[in-house]
């Protein structure tokens, strides 16, 4: 908690850098409870463009935090779910809601 | 964990709404270290531009995050610091800092 330089090993801005913006935090969220079909995030998340959706889990899946599953089927279905690595964000998500609860 | 509609009252939202983006995210990561001058600020965080570092503080500012103090000295200085309601956030932050010291 003492870091005064925005280092690219601060341990909280590779966080940053995951949870960089609402909606990527709001789709973590919605993995935490389990897999997910795209339709069912886009459902989920009032609001949201099918772009950033998009946009927003092709970055999760690049630095690791979700897996895609493609399904065979017409037309082809996707299902995300959260990595080893992934799953390791929930403390920060119970502390997040634990903080939300007392607004 | 297991909301699956993005209501308004989702605590996690509320809190993605306060943190969106990383650069407020590494502002509060500053603060709860203890209050800080503008300038320093700007100096701990490398990259960020004059008007994004402004615009975060207002904003944290707005949502009763953080409170500034100026001071009337020439040039006129600025100090910001979390608000009772700010450092409510600390769990969340020591939780992004274990999991990142983890990555």
């Amino acid at each position: 908690m003492n870091q005064q330089t925005c280092s690219e090993e601060c341990p909280i801005k590779k966080v940053a850098d995951i949870l960089d913006g609402k909606w990527t935090t709001l789709i973590i969220r919605d993995l935490l409870s389990g897999k997910k079909r795209y339709h069912e995030l886009q459902q989920s998340l009032a609001g949201i463009s099918a772009k950033v959706l998009s946009d927003r889990l092709k970055k999760l899946e690049t630095s690791g935090i979700i897996t895609r599953t493609v399904f065979d089927t017409v037309p082809p279905s996707t299902e995300y779910q959260l990595s080893e690595q992934g799953q390791g964000l929930a403390p920060v998500f119970v502390a997040m809601a634990e903080y939300g609860q007392s607004m």
